[in-house]
């Protein structure tokens, strides 16, 4: 009953459809793995007022050091037109050489290799000399405020202290072991209002669209780019995600329109810096808009997520050379060292230990038809398992 | 028994509570004032799969030519926040020189001092040599489906053919004789959505986010102008109405984005020449979008709303006189000629006849508290009374 196939354990986790916040019976699929193994599991749920309970997992195996932990979420993002799927979304289907499924690649998948790899090499070798702890959270596609952040410290306060952190985060581009994740960009949010005066679409000189003026200010937030990159870092970008007005009528100016933005930042700026350039921006935009002739200035204001996220950059060689040496031996490329794409949980977890990432081709993960390669699953297993055996024999020397 | 007050015609008929699509007994007064004065009444209930079915009025005195109609609706709007009103909406109640009620200028109150306008003839002058009908219908504030279009086919189909139409909806914005109107401008509405590409706000490349294909083509409706006016029109002007993304992940590049607008458009245009020149503008914005590097180019669709609105302009000097004339010899004020404003009924009638609009001042339409100056509702039957004095004299020289 040892979990060591990563294919059976990626198709149980798919079939709960545990999109944020829902568990929807995935850590418990897990849980069901890990038992088995000889992990100690702790399920804990996170409260916070305004926010919905999110159920976590963290489990240990072993008492001693040195202590490895793999991190990672079992929730998933909404499957979006659900009728644009060519298999659907929580079925798990392989077609092509391919399971498909929501969370399939970001990161499911990589969960359910790491399980395989440890259960193998508990197969094989025995338990290791140390300690593997899994902290697996339902709260990293959402507001990310129940999740990881929230287990750490409660694992903390526990007497938990880990020497290292590998995350099973999607993190190549292209073909398994193209890229490791050493640092992340830093990441924030924000949503701007435009306030109009509502009226009749016939009479708009008593009215003020706040169309107009919201065009205007996304624009502004749109262009020019922010800088053009550093040395371990890629250009900052924002992309305006949504913009909302929700006006059925045909014949009525609206009273407000608001857009929403997240931009991905480098070692260029703080959080603290890029909201005062987004300010910058938005009030030269507004007041540009006031010039229009026979036009009010744009009144608009602007409500910041409450968590940015801070950009940050890991420098352990020994975790960094087990990595990248198991991703060599099993696939014989030798993986870039990269900060690009999203952030991830380990903005939270480099506070506590060093922290790498490393997982499956990322390119379908949010998207319709999310799917992994079959085969990728048995090559990052196998990569998971060489990397748990050098970075023991590296604790060890 | 004539209804000669407007005062008390208007009071009975604010006192049926006919918001679109209930007829609420206002038809059945109107017949009730009608018939003693000698017009032969047609009760006509017009239907259309989907739409409710909605009664609607035709009545006519004489047999003969010329043939004068008074045209207008005794559908309302629906009262808002009732509470907020001063006195109730369906009570007529007189308070400080004014008579407070739904539709109380918009238009029972037109329709009031019409019928009481003919009944003063009668009783002065005797029947008009000619014709003299009403065209009512139930479904003005609706989607005008079931309403005058559908009227004017029923009374052609049975022979009915006029010389002349008034529509006595408020013309006036701010004193009773300011404003004639003499036509109107058309009105065209559209959706445009942009399809992009879903995908992780992290990964950029890897997604084709629709919201700047949104801004960049909404843009392109709003700049430049497109026409400067014209003699006898104001120009052209479009309002986007609103903007739909929908996508309440701040992480998430979405798939598609929309944008509705409503032109209100003169006679420098055709609806078929404008939306010759609204797809230009559309395509010209999505090909500037392509050339954008890396960007793919702007995939967009539109659909228009089923039915727009012509422009049209009046120019039949005998029925403008006689009314012009009417009004300045019972207010001693020039009436300015005028295509501001919404579209009304009229469009539809003046494919039959030439038509004009007048009727009572319309600052409270469509608000709480609409209310009419009762000295507004003596002053309109007289300048009425006057107007087809000078129609029919008109008609026989």
């Amino acid at each position: 009953m040892f979990p060591t196939d990563p294919i059976s354990n990626l198709a149980a986790l798919i079939r709960c459809p545990s999109v944020t916040p829902a568990e929807g019976g995935a850590l418990s699929t897990l849980e069901g793995m890990l038992a088995p193994l000889g992990f100690v599991v702790d399920r804990v749920v996170a409260k916070e007022a305004g926010t919905p309970d999110i159920e976590n997992l963290y489990a240990r195996l072993g008492t001693e050091g040195p202590h490895l932990m793999f991190a990672g979420h079992t929730d998933v993002v909404p499957v979006g037109d659900e009728a644009a799927w060519t298999h659907p979304p929580f079925a798990a289907v392989i077609a092509g050489g391919e399971m498909y499924g929501r969370g399939a690649v970001d990161m499911k998948g990589g969960i359910a290799c790491f399980v395989a790899a440890v259960a193998r090499h508990i197969e094989k070798h025995g338990r290791p000399k140390g300690s593997i702890s899994f902290l697996i959270t339902g709260d990293e596609e959402g507001p990310a405020i129940n999740g990881t952040v929230k287990l750490l410290e409660w694992a903390t306060k526990k007497g938990e202290r880990w020497d290292a952190c590998l995350v099973g985060e999607p993190t190549n581009p292209d073909n398994l072991g193209d890229m490791i994740k050493i640092g992340r960009r830093g990441s924030l949010s924000g949503r701007i209002t435009v306030h109009g005066v509502q009226g009749h679409a016939a009479y708009p000189h008593l009215a003020d669209n706040p169309v107009r003026g919201i065009l205007q200010l996304t624009q502004a937030l749109m262009d020019p780019p922010f800088d053009t990159g550093t040395e371990n870092f890629q250009p900052s970008n924002l992309e305006a995600t949504t913009i909302d007005v929700g006006n059925a009528a045909v014949n009525v100016i609206p009273a407000k329109a608001s857009a929403a933005f997240n931009i991905r930042f480098n070692d260029c700026w703080t959080a603290e810096s890029l909201k005062g350039e987004i300010i910058a921006r938005l009030d030269r935009a507004a007041k540009d808009g006031a010039l229009r002739p026979g036009r009010d200035p744009v009144r608009y204001d602007i409500v910041w997520n409450e968590r940015p996220s801070h950009v940050f950059l890991t420098r352990n060689n020994a975790l960094i050379d087990s990595l990248s040496g198991a991703v060599e031996a099993v696939t014989g490329r030798q993986p870039k060292l990269s900060t690009t794409g999203g952030t991830s949980d380990a903005r939270f977890i480099k506070d506590y230990c060093p922290v790498v990432e490393f997982g499956l081709v990322g390119q379908t993960m949010h998207m319709v038809d999310e799917r992994v390669a079959v085969a990728d699953l048995e090559t990052l297993t196998g990569i998971y398992e060489t990397f748990v055996a050098r970075w023991f024999g590296h604790a060890a020397a």
